[in-house]
């Protein structure tokens, strides 16, 4: 008699299968004793959290000057900021007051003051900011950690024991630390299956760099999970099968096998042109969010970086950074490249994440001050990250990307402002190269609408997809509420991205798509009709896109999609398929 | 010599110029003392809180009931929305459980809870709603003067002692409640100056329907200002003048006789057609909020409303109005219009006025379930809507105006819907008219751009210019740190317009104009070279716009501005008064 099977339904971030057993982790947040101290107790019960922020200090300092060679490089990154976020006043010194005025025990006093900080985080408009708050409770975790282990507790994460298991390990936990993540590398894990998290979370970032499927947002799975019970990860369908029956696991044995064959095939691309059967040359380029996925790029056969997101330098600590540090990370990924163009997007942060901690959350933080509205606002940040941009540009080719234009002044501005760095470059005798690209994101409705000043203002654009299809329909995509009602394929876009490429065409000036839309294999013969010959996606998606257009005739699939555009009509993408 | 004059700016609400003496009317709610009380006098300072309930209740009963009959008729609907509101357990049983638990004084415990909602209403996404909030401080300021009423304290309004006065009158206040108004009647005032309040709040409806002007959100009008001080109140340019230098008071008579002249010969144009100089014919239609403002509709001789806001129906009260409640509100506008057609808009509520109470605040609420995605999300609410709409059709013409259409397929659902309130009076026998016409609000940019399938699945078509080009530009108008951005001007805006007015032209479907564009006389030409013919906007607007379409010559317009939107290139405004 077969057992019966769970199926739990989350979001596949990082692509494959895996088959194993689990190995559930607990969370110690959720865990935590609540009781209230004694008044003579107080400053030895603040003693005990500070000895315990130093253990989890001392932990994460160890393991980052202990990296071994063949680790994902993100994880370093990672820890450095989950080590600024443990010296933040927000967390270490707050919880002291709470033990002070209300005589919580230190594990209820740091939980609480997590709690404040989650909250806080979860209002945020920008899914990667929202997803920040993780780390925030990640390093919360860690302290609870380092209570529980000077209390002679065992810890709920034990490295040790993962690889007394036989079979493959599947990880399930409520979410994951870049620091457990790397404990657990000895233990060879298949994959991760968490209940948090979403499409940029570590936990997506840190798979996707590492191989290995992952299924986040499954939201029970580790209560319904017991240590041992046999799983299966779909990373492509974002499903985790808990306790299938044996002819579900024979044909997960063979999709496995399918898709490590169809990897081998498509890596045979990565030095391939993007050719269209018809000769049309497409350019593959790579999205990156932090310097270390440079080399993901490299290794998918990114022709160069078509956005590499800066907000990560601005994350995660209450300082801003200096013109040095920025130029560091920019200066490294221009290096990573090796001679291909790596085009910069300026800082992309709204008024609901102000960076002096002073918080003012707008009423519609998607409709307010953020991209170049905020960048204008702040003309020293601009100028500062202007600059390091382009010393950077002495190590090979970098583009400059806009984010947020609507209006032909604010374009205007940025040109002023750029001018104005390499000015000051020149006077302090710093090289950096003269001629540098400056593009705009294509995400305000009225940039794609009215498109023609705004092709001549610049030298390129990207269509940010996400954004367009956001303020362009008027849903936030976050918003459960409305999420059902995001459309890509929506005429009204499709419309815009075609006027955008359009006017690209015309005056000789390059277009990209940037957004998700980019790296949807369902959409790439879409966007081939759309005139689209540059596309920029994650590194993990490039050679599947490569691969459909290689095996697509741009010209049959213009006419097609021009036809539908002129009816306003949706588009029937099994029609393109023919 | 002179004396030095104070200029206070704020917003112009009602058209027109005062000269007069202050009348400095203090708010009760800053003043109130703060104490604690003893456990044992915790039920005697309930009684005497429930005592100052009764006595306001009282109050607002007896001006009900002896409402002069040349009083506007917006005061007795509103004084009702006060007394629904004292009744609600949130202002009268609420602040009863903070005297017990925290032992506040009655007067403390009735500003916190206020301090409270006030926050709630603040955070609301409409405008509209937001200003609903001062009819909570208003009502929460007739029960402190009933407190202060019964501890002998005299009460800061004096409708008595202003009639001593011998120069005409300004309000000078904080916020002033309908009932308020209503008592200063006596005193025959000139003007309105407060330093709360915007284009929706009480006072300048209120202000508009009797015809003086008022300036609101002048912030620090009340602190400043003495009893007596001589004031100018400029409603054309919303300032407020203190202590005005004799010439400048000259200057001031002088524009308020030829305002006056002005305003007679508009008055003149109130039965004649719009028709431009080369014959185009225009239809001056009106929008509205409260059913008290049909009458001035038809005194400014609109021919129909081209936008009956539903809303206030929802407002101010925890359950939902009714049939029979909503039938006799949509009845009594069709009444007063007398046969010119009423478009009645169904709710435009958003998830952030979720009116069971228990509101969830999204992030980017007007990016969030509102219009008809909320009325899609409650089909009861939305069904018990559209039957009291159809009952109101069996008294004239009436139309149905759909908000926040971003979908073909919500445009489906709103028609089957609309079949569906048929089929179920003509079951029960209900009188409604059989061929109801259906529109759609063009205000999300997708309908604008891919606007085909919408104009044939539609009736007709309202432009809501305000929503139009908040989603265009990415801007929300009511973020402070945006506002300057929002630019009905911008060549993406027009585009729009202009790709909605020819579709309609095209299928020989009407399309109106009901946003704050139609309604200004600096965009008359404007509108009219993009091809509009059907305008609809305030009552107190109408006549002035009118006279600019007679004025005009619609061909030579469209030629212009054709030019200009080929070119994606601003609009010089100043060119179409040639």
């Amino acid at each position: 008699m077969e057992t019966s099977m769970l199926a739990l339904h989350g979001l596949g971030v990082s692509r494959g299968y895996a088959i194993g057993r689990a190995v559930v982790i607990g969370a110690a947040a959720l865990e935590v004793s609540h009781y209230r101290i004694a008044e003579e107790d107080v400053e030895a019960e603040c003693a005990r959290l500070r000895a315990a922020f130093r253990a989890a200090a001392d932990e994460l300092a160890y393991l980052e000057s202990h990296l071994p060679a063949d680790v994902p490089r993100e994880l370093g990154a990672i820890l450095q900021v989950h080590g600024m976020i443990l010296a933040d006043a927000m967390i270490s010194q707050e919880p002291l007051g709470i033990i002070r005025t209300r005589h919580y025990n230190a594990e209820w006093a740091l939980t609480a003051q997590g709690q404040a900080l989650a909250e806080q985080f979860a209002q945020m408009d920008d899914e990667y900011m929202r997803e920040r708050g993780s780390d925030v409770r990640q390093v919360i975790e860690r302290v609870l950690h380092a209570l529980a282990e000077a209390d002679g507790k065992p810890r709920s994460l034990r490295a040790s024991t993962l690889a007394e298991h036989g079979d493959p390990l599947v990880v399930v936990a409520h979410d994951i630390s870049p620091a457990d993540m790397l404990k657990l590398r000895g233990a060879r894990f298949a994959a991760f299956a968490t209940d948090l998290g979403g499409a940029t979370s570590h936990t997506a970032i840190v798979a996707r760099s590492m191989g290995v499927p992952a299924v986040v947002a499954l939201g029970v799975a580790r209560p319904l999970l017991r240590d041992g019970d046999v799983v299966i990860v779909d990373g492509e369908q974002g499903v985790l099968l808990v306790n299938p029956p044996d002819r579900v696991v024979d044909e997960y044995r063979a999709r496995q096998a399918d898709y490590a064959r169809e990897r081998a095939t498509l890596a045979a691309l990565r030095d391939v042109p993007a050719i269209t059967l018809d000769g049309v040359m497409v350019s593959m380029l790579a999205n990156i969010e932090l310097p270390e996925e440079a080399e993901a790029a490299m290794q998918a056969g990114a022709e160069g970086i078509g956005l590499f997101r800066s907000e990560f330098l601005f994350m995660g600590r209450n300082d801003l950074p200096g013109e040095d540090e920025q130029y560091e990370a920019y200066a490294s990924v221009v290096r990573t490249m090796a001679g291909r163009p790596v085009t910069i997007r300026t800082l992309d942060i709204g008024a609901d994440k102000e960076l002096d901690g002073e918080a003012t959350v707008a009423t519609n933080p998607a409709l307010g001050l953020r991209g170049i509205r905020y960048c204008l606002a702040h003309p020293e940040l601009f100028a500062t990250q202007l600059r390091a941009i382009l010393r950077a540009s002495a190590h090979g080719p970098v583009k400059v990307l806009i984010p947020m234009v609507a209006h032909l002044r604010e374009a205007r501005a940025a040109c002023t402002a750029l001018a104005a760095a390499r000015h000051e470059l020149t006077v302090r005798g710093q090289a950096c190269s003269q001629n540098i690209q400056i593009g705009a994101m294509v995400e305000v409705p009225a940039v794609a609408i009215a498109i023609e000043p705004f092709v001549e203002a610049f030298d390129f654009l990207s269509i940010g997809t996400n954004d367009l299809i956001q303020y362009t329909l008027a849903i936030d995509r976050a918003d459960p509420d409305v999420a059902g009602l995001y459309e890509s394929l929506h005429p009204a876009v499709l419309r815009l991205v075609a006027n955008t490429i359009n006017a690209g065409a015309r005056s000789g000036k390059p277009v990209s798509v940037c957004g998700e839309m980019a790296g949807d294999t369902e959409l790439t013969r879409l966007l081939l009709g759309l005139g689209l010959t540059q596309f920029s996606m994650h590194p993990q998606q490039l050679l599947d896109v490569k691969r459909e257009i290689l095996g697509a005739h741009s010209n049959a699939l213009r006419t097609r999609v021009a036809a539908a555009l002129n009816r306003a009509a949706e588009i029937d993408l099994s029609l393109l398929n023919q």
